[in-house]
């Protein structure tokens, strides 16, 4: 009995959907893309709430299950779909990557995604943005003085470079330096010379405007 | 070759350090603590960053690794000690757990704890904490709606209500009305009914001061 093609609810612009996006392209399964627009506030129709409550992206329909959460998706993925691991096999390696992980899902991206920035005045939210990214980001690349190779972790492709990359996006977004972080320019190097990374691409989804797209450099 | 006790760096009041509390107590696991006392700038210590890049709490010494991140230590906790399981067997289930413990790791914790409520001014604090604790656990008690038994995944305890139960000490601190959350109500009931969550309360620490000791409910 085969499944359908997993459906991945994403928007261009959200890293938590390119996490996911990463870990599906990494591991080859093909997957079809419902976009949903935050900008619009598409995530908050009856619809898509009844769906996942959370109102929030992404959320992978896989394996008759319905997942919600970029990280709790990885974990299943690398659980079910176990080639190409997202994870060392040793328990305390895989501690590490969970920890750049949380670094930075629960450390950085919440504090500056779009819901918290749109609480401020127009005029603040780039440098209140910048700034817990750059002071989330340092943590990190002291973080990876420990456990890099030439991923995150070791030499493999992890869930923490999943993480990094997209949160990378609106680094660069909103002009971070990362002069000082030589751990995270080496990574993102080589990531982006991946496929699976360079796919998952905010500019490389069919739901980024053209405008947009062309102006796309990393 | 016996290792020696594990050490956790722990604070009463973080929510954090209570999830890892509560992991350790379920699973029978013996820990000496270092209270940090993050109001008086201790995890800003060079030793503890040193230790701690991320200057933040929980930070567990055990087996002889150094784990940071709450949720990183509890799914290291379920590898390396696999008796009284925090997650089920099934993925599908799994990735439930996983769902709610980071729609409160990432969605509520990280936007109500202290350093962004010092951001604000302090009559601003209690209410907008208030609304971030409120609005997100209405996001869990849907999720609940779906998943609960006794406890927040099925009728055995998991990461999820080691996440849950510290949000609540949160939210009571900060009156959230929880009259409309009955699958949040009755989880907390039965888990204040055990030992392993009764003993990792705040109010338990060795470092809660005596006046809110003696003011303690829940």
């Amino acid at each position: 009995m085969s499944q359908p093609r997993p459906i991945l609810y994403t928007y261009f612009r959200s890293s938590c959907s390119a996490r996911v996006r990463i870990a599906l392209n990494y591991k080859g399964i093909d997957y079809d893309s419902r976009a949903v627009n935050l900008v619009k506030g598409e995530h908050t129709s009856d619809d898509y709430t009844e769906l996942n409550p959370g109102k929030l992206l992404p959320y992978l329909v896989i394996d008759g299950e319905g997942l919600s959460q970029s990280v709790a998706i990885m974990e299943y993925l690398d659980e079910v779909y176990p080639d190409k691991p997202l994870l060392p096999q040793d328990p305390g390696q895989r501690a590490k990557v969970r920890a750049i992980v949380n670094a930075i899902s629960c450390d950085i991206q919440p504090l500056q995604n779009m819901r918290v920035l749109l609480t401020l005045p127009e005029e603040q939210r780039a440098e209140y943005a910048c700034k817990i990214i750059s002071t989330g980001l340092a943590v990190v690349e002291r973080m990876l003085e420990k456990t890099a190779g030439d991923f995150c972790v070791g030499n493999q492709v992890t869930m923490a470079d999943c993480c990094l990359i997209p949160q990378l996006y609106n680094a660069h977004r909103f002009n971070v330096d990362l002069s000082a972080m030589p751990h995270i320019r080496a990574i993102e190097e080589r990531a982006n010379a991946l496929e699976a990374f360079r796919c998952a691409h905010w500019s490389r989804q069919p739901d980024c405007p053209d405008d947009l797209r062309s102006s796309a450099k990393n």
